[in-house]
């Protein structure tokens, strides 16, 4: 009899729950289900655009859906509910929200219906910046390791920022608070029906990459820093604040760890088994890594909305954090470094552009994309629409378009978009081997790489390197469903789960040598333009717009030749 | 018994026919008819973005339905056409064409039919740009006084640049053709039946701002300098390029004068009387100042797709050019030194943004604008769309935006361009007061100037000071009905005739302190962005995106601190 894994992804605007294989990977059935409120699941305001909220209720109904729906399509394939032996838990981060005693969500509570801080706190929210800065300063001067080991500088989307703004906003609801946690240690406590903070367990790479967890330091920061920093920025709610840390009741652990069983609840209200093993979540572009199946010299490219560079790394010592977003031990596969870097916008970069020119959809554009070259439209663009995360990690850095004519077209903007969100990401692979982090092979997942083969191969002509495409659409689901394989004892370990359930690349993208010359071009002026804006240095800047008109000249006159011959 | 004349204005889309009273400018009746080939009366090459070309029997076509609209019209008020007794003509420049010996034009000839030299080249034709980059050496090599009364550098927009790249890729065609000449010289040749290149009177003002006639030197560039630039650049064509020069059979002379009276054929044809005074042709934009009222102390701004700045200063002793696009003698009103300068593109700036993002019409943005408060946005533009005429006078340059998030709207690109335009024209008015022309006064007019009341509001935020809106909607062919006038007898003069026939301004915009406040900073921005791209100087730019967040934010306090009152 064969036995089988649930991953259960909560991404910005679904939940996804995939069943699968534990033998082989196989994809059994799948089960989506968006969230009900908000544009696309996320609660905007009008009055600031920085902000990116979800509601609680709305993970738990979907994801009740989700896995219905999954284990309806696996029952037409005659495969029961009783076959699924563990299940795995993936979200977006940092989405922190604030639990009552029971760890039902504060936002639940009519106390609190009024009250934004309430809602849980969306990856993409930006209205922590301050509050980033002030932590970036205080761990400068008190834990410079950990400093180190985020890159550099601390992020507006990270726990500390949010959990300080809440503090600082909504006093009331932090000291009402008995823990303000990840989405990721959230979900798996709900399925078990844990009812107490002491039996929540939290993901160490959630923690390690986005709440400034280093094991050497004592984990979270010290109960010192954080009391500094109420003190200054949340005044009426210091002891609250210090409280979020929770000491000797906070538990960490990998994802290859059991949180607990499947609650008879949540059993009953589904039709899996009670007890099933749930594993301790993770970061979904983490989980993503390890469904894409991550190696050490792998880089794996997460390519949504916005894009997630993933890589592990073995040995004793850490590469360097700089500019990256993060290299935690542990976190990703443990026993390897994980390291984490990313762009705050990739695929919302052009989706911007698609809506300002009206299309219905990307594939509008790609078209016309790929019946014209690199260079043709004399444009170039900085992806930076939704700040800079990596190399630059500034925040209140933002897009532009250089090269516009009275014959521009959106689809031209649309495709210098895509071209900049490629340029951003070699940006990070040079950076990424600089720092001591191999690159043998680049891997791209998520929902960019599967619909767009154009994203892709501007990828590798840009990187000029080949680009492979995981064989999974679901590489998140695909990593929580290992995790829960491995939580349930049907593996020994992560990477051995991996080499069962993750199967060959579905294509591979090989660089066009005259399209990766012009776009290595174009490339030179993005750098000084990137170098210019991000305030890395001086640059002349006089030449660039000639430099495109004659990129584009030269397109123009491969063109005529083209027809000529 | 009433006197009137009828303006004639050849605009880039339409030919406009205006009747007028001579004693006080009453405009009686107009006529408008539309070029028949090409998208908007412009012929394109989907292969050459920079071409633009029209077809001169579309002039003629579109003339005469305008004088018979016209008349028609007139004579529904009980006004014969008898009544008229001078036309002056204005049309875009440079707009030159080949003609034949019989000084039709060549474009008329089946033999030229397919080649797309022979069509008008009209003013805003960007294919030349390699004939203006060596002009303009040979003339600071061999004639700097006429290089410096043209700003310093010689456009692709021009006579020369256009004949000598006609000369070159067509040299049969110029080897046919009697005379190389420009539109506004064309129509009243044509209006008069002349049939001989000895008959030709050219605009002194179209050959002085555009074929870099000096009075000083000779007029046009020497047979040397021309034989110079056609063995390099149309060596198949030397003597022919040469022979455009035409010599002694030229004859140039300003708006004021008659080029000959109306011939029977085109008198049958309208309905206006043979042998009436036709005035010797003028720039669209200069007979537009003139209709504007211009004084010395004005900055006349002809606002449309491109935006034209005019003025007049008198006195022994020229203003500088440098930065402008030209100075010269007689050239708007007979007696004073006319100054031009200009932005290649205006209202086409944001026209782009508006077809961009799909509105039908600028009022469907212009409303929204009207709600906002500059800067509120975010976003800083460079209006370079179509180069930079002034004062950089660089065509090789190409438009920008900076500062997109994912939340820009295409109606916010659209006012970031209106801005954009209007910084372009406070670099213009700083560089014309300091080049020692006078600005007490600014006038606008032109389509953008009727039409849009925020566009005007704008201007005169940026510019901090008043800007009045001429009273006629047609000051171009107004100004041609002044010169028609002056033609015929009329009035002793320009300024005369400008006296009886101008109106007081139809409206007066006055800077509003807030708006002109903010525009103040995002144009100490945009300069930076200016310099660096435009090579005047290396900037630091690290700062200007956080400048522009800083701005946005304090709109949005603003906005907020409104809310609350």
């Amino acid at each position: 009899m064969t036995s089988h894994a649930l991953g259960l992804d909560f991404g910005t605007g679904s939940c996804r729950a995939l069943i699968v294989d534990v033998r082989d990977g196989a994809e059994l059935a799948l089960g989506v289900a968006d969230y009900a409120h908000g544009v696309d699941g996320v609660v905007t305001d009008p009055a600031d655009r920085e902000l990116a909220r979800q509601v609680p209720a709305d993970w738990r109904a979907a994801s009740l859906a989700a896995i219905r729906t999954a284990l309806a399509g696996a029952a037409e394939q005659g495969v029961a509910a009783s076959s699924i032996v563990g299940i795995g838990v993936d979200a977006t981060a940092s989405t922190p929200l604030a639990l009552a005693a029971d760890l039902t969500p504060l936002a639940d509570d009519p106390r609190f219906a009024h009250v934004p801080e309430a809602l849980a706190w969306l990856w993409k929210d930006h209205t922590a910046q301050r509050e980033a800065e002030a932590i970036t300063a205080a761990l400068r001067a008190h834990a410079p390791l950990a400093l180190e080991r985020c890159g550099g500088s601390y992020s507006a989307e990270w726990f500390w920022s949010k959990a300080l703004a809440a503090a600082r906003r909504a006093p009331e609801l932090i000291a009402s608070c008995a823990g303000f946690v990840e989405l990721c240690d959230h979900v798996p406590a709900w399925l078990c029906g844990v009812r107490h903070p002491r039996g929540l367990v939290r993901s160490l790479g959630a923690a390690g990459h986005k709440a400034a967890y280093v094991a050497e330091l004592g984990g979270l920061p010290s109960r010192a820093v954080l009391a500094a920093l109420a003190r200054e920025h949340a005044p009426a709610a210091v002891d609250a604040f210090v409280g979020l840390r929770a000491d000797e009741d906070a538990v960490f652990a990998a994802v290859d760890r059991r949180a607990g069983g499947l609650s008879a609840a949540i059993a009953r209200a589904t039709g899996l088994v009670p007890d099933t093993a749930v594993a301790v979540g993770g970061i979904d572009a983490h989980l993503g890594a390890v469904g894409a199946g991550v190696r050490e010299g792998d880089l794996v490219k997460v390519l949504g909305t916005s894009a997630c560079d993933l890589a592990i790394v073995r040995g004793a010592r850490a590469p360097s954090a700089a500019g990256l977003s993060g290299v935690v031990p542990d976190s990703i596969v443990p026993g390897a470094f994980g390291v984490e870097a990313g762009q705050a916008a990739f695929g919302d970069a052009f989706a911007w552009a698609a809506r300002l020119g009206g299309a219905k959809s990307h594939a509008d554009f790609e078209a016309e994309a790929l019946r014209t070259a690199p260079g043709s439209s004399g444009l170039l663009a900085l992806e930076w629409l939704n700040g800079n995360r990596c190399v630059l990690a500034d925040p209140g850095l933002c897009g532009a378009i250089l090269g516009l004519d009275l014959h521009t077209r959106p689809s031209e903007i649309w495709r210098a978009m895509v071209e900049a969100a490629c340029f951003g990401a070699r940006v990070i692979v040079e950076r990424a081997i600089a720092n001591g982090v191999p690159v043998a092979r680049v891997i791209v997942c998520g929902g960019i790489a599967r619909k767009s083969g154009f994203v892709v191969q501007t990828l590798a002509d840009v990187l000029g390197r080949e680009v492979v495409v995981a064989e999974s659409s679901e590489t998140s689901a695909l990593g929580a469903a290992i995790a829960g394989a491995v939580a349930a004892g049907r593996h020994p370990d992560v990477p051995a789960a991996q080499a069962a359930m993750c199967r060959p690349p579905r294509r591979t993208h090989v660089p066009q040598p005259r399209a990766a010359a012009t776009l290595d071009r174009l490339y030179g002026l993005y750098r000084k333009l990137h170098d210019a804006f991000g305030g890395v240095r001086t640059e002349a800047l006089g030449s660039v717009m000639k430099d495109l008109r004659a990129i584009r000249a030269g397109c123009e006159l491969g063109e005529k030749r083209t027809h000529a011959v």
